[in-house]
């Protein structure tokens, strides 16, 4: 049975976290402009394409130094200047309370009609997303210490005890669909207590998630299971993080063989583009690609059966996504992209069991492990 | 701590479970056809929506007797026929190795060359799915009993302690996502220990999920709060049928005032005509809607701010939805779809926090509890 505490839904930390101190310092300088009669501004470092890098040293898809300017005496600003600080605002208001909100309570949070005109602060959600986003890079905070939440999304199962809002957790224990991933995983929120697997073997779906849990592959390889439920959300690429980081653990990704699958793991290794500011914190460079391959079709003598073919936009993504700058120097990925385009194909990781129900979790994965030069960097 | 169990993978069931008995009795039926020398055929009931109506008496749209054949010797029915038994044999074997598989699975599972020629078994799994829906009505069982996996969706948090798979499990300490209902939570899988609810809330998304969860809704109220991450999934509705009829719980549906809540509330009370064989294990004909209502607005003092304007699409699925034979007869239901086609405008459950951050939790859902004439049936 697990532990109860008084205040489950809480979150420990009180209104002077870090996020909270550093809110504060972006609206006091606000003030002091305006008391030194300068325009009032926000510098927010520009979330643009031309403003990402792949840092080499890191392997972190990267923001660059390039800032936009939010000037409250700027016609084409003065709106963002505005809505920038009344989220700010609004997020400062959820430390100090202790409380979560959704991106989308957030815009209802903020949405309101500017007094003696009919001018409303947001109009709809595709202009507050941004605006947090902003917040974000502008304090060098992630969402999650905004105290804002994203979807919760994945579960894992396997040897590690961890607390979460209090609750003690065996995840060896945690039912059928084993421990449910929240959107905040940060230390105030959930700790490792106690661990014996010796890594994690994450997967894309939550049906091929199922596999490896009914035929008992974390008991057996004494590991930790994870799905994202696709492209994994943050709450679990932030975990799956600060498993590598803190408890040492290897990670292991296991997706379908398509661009999408690239695409998934590029994300969990560098970051994403979209987000480059958080890669610090969600990427791990050094998770490894187990498969499925495109060369699995040979070399585990697969049939007809597992083939896709690749249509217009799969061999188009699969082009852009060689010229990844992380993806163009390795040549074990132009090998790979160029073998899948070559046969014009491509294969899922659940199309494994047409040999066999427990071929991917008792034969497949087990042989990849064991082989590092199958796996892809 | 919760506690282990040995294969907490697997299901307790063995191999004559009453599915795999009926599974064989189809098979048998095909055999004593051939030895009578007529032509084997199996017969499934018609899954057309003119096969489909409302049972005013159990409340539950239901199919009726109207049956389609799948003959060996009929040029074109002999693929399905072969599929049927095809599906059929693999489901037989799951339930033999107390295994489960996704539908994906048992596409892959099933799919393989016809010897000789080049002749597929399955094409894509959009030939595998409805064969798999064939079987459980030709069976009358639910495709859980056939071992067969939809996905994991929807969470839930409360007082009441399950066994999911052997391990013991206090919902009301199981983290800050809760606990994941998983596919199956046939009785084998799923048993109910101790409860001390009084009631569920049902809710939609998980960002709405977890306001409660935060605002500590479940443990002021006593109930179990739970979402299905938009319209619920297989497992989350027979789970909530299950409290239901055998805990007693009155079951609470909180959802967007749209045409899409009124579906999802439509699907969870009577279940859905697509899938109207399933309605006796899902369905709660009990199920309360207890908002948003279009009259909350006016009632709550609501601002400018919650409207979301109408589109053509919502106005159609209004008036489809309201001539529904389970709505068609409520006035109460015709009062409120007209209310909302009138005012021009939904509302989300999310919106209610425009008000405040915790008005929805603290003063709206229970000023809606304590008040039944606000209840729609």
């Amino acid at each position: 049975m697990a532990t109860r505490t008084k205040q489950p839904g809480k979150r420990s930390r009180g209104g002077n976290g870090a996020a909270g101190v550093k809110l504060e310092g972006l609206a006091k300088g606000v003030v002091q402009q305006a008391f030194a009669k300068r325009d009032p501004e926000v510098l927010v470092p520009a979330r643009l394409l031309s403003n990402v890098s792949f840092n080499e040293k890191t392997r972190h898809v990267e923001m660059g130094d390039a800032k936009q300017s939010r000037s409250l005496f700027n016609y084409g600003q003065a709106k963002r200047f505005m809505q920038t600080l009344l989220v700010g605002s609004k997020c400062k208001e959820l430390i100090e309370r202790r409380k979560t909100a959704s991106i989308r309570q957030i815009y209802y949070l903020s949405k309101h009609t500017i007094k003696g005109t009919n001018e409303k602060t947001f109009n709809d959600q595709a202009e507050s997303d941004p605006i947090i986003e902003d917040l974000e890079v502008a304090i060098d905070s992630l969402r999650e210490e905004l105290h804002v939440f994203a979807s919760n999304r994945g579960n894992l199962a396997g040897p590690i005890t961890l607390v979460d809002a209090g609750n003690t957790l065996d995840c060896a224990a945690m039912g059928s669909a084993g421990y449910a991933v929240p959107s905040i995983v940060e230390p105030d929120v959930v700790q490792f207590k106690k661990n014996s697997a010796k890594f994690v073997l994450h997967v894309e779906k939550d049906t091929v998630w199922r596999r490896f849990y009914e035929d008992r592959f974390w008991e057996k390889h004494q590991c930790i299971i994870s799905h994202g439920g696709g492209q994994p959300a943050r709450g679990m690429r932030r975990l799956l993080q600060r498993m590598h980081n803190e408890l040492k653990l290897p990670i292991f990704v296991l997706l379908d063989s398509d661009p999408w699958g690239y695409y998934i793991y590029s994300v969990i290794k560098h970051g994403s583009i979209n987000l480059a500011y958080e890669s610090r914190r969600m990427a791990i460079p050094d998770a490894k690609y187990i498969g499925v391959s495109a060369f699995d079709y040979e070399r585990c003598g697969l049939s007809d059966n597992v083939k896709i073919e690749l249509d217009a936009t799969d061999i188009k993504r699969c082009k852009q996504i060689a010229e990844y700058p992380w993806f163009a120097k390795k040549k074990e990925w132009q090998r790979e992209i160029k073998k899948l385009l070559s046969q014009g194909f491509k294969m899922e990781v659940e199309a494994m069991i047409s040999k066999d129900l427990e071929y991917l979790t008792e034969e497949y994965v087990p042989m990849k492990l064991k082989d590092k030069k199958q796996w892809l960097d």
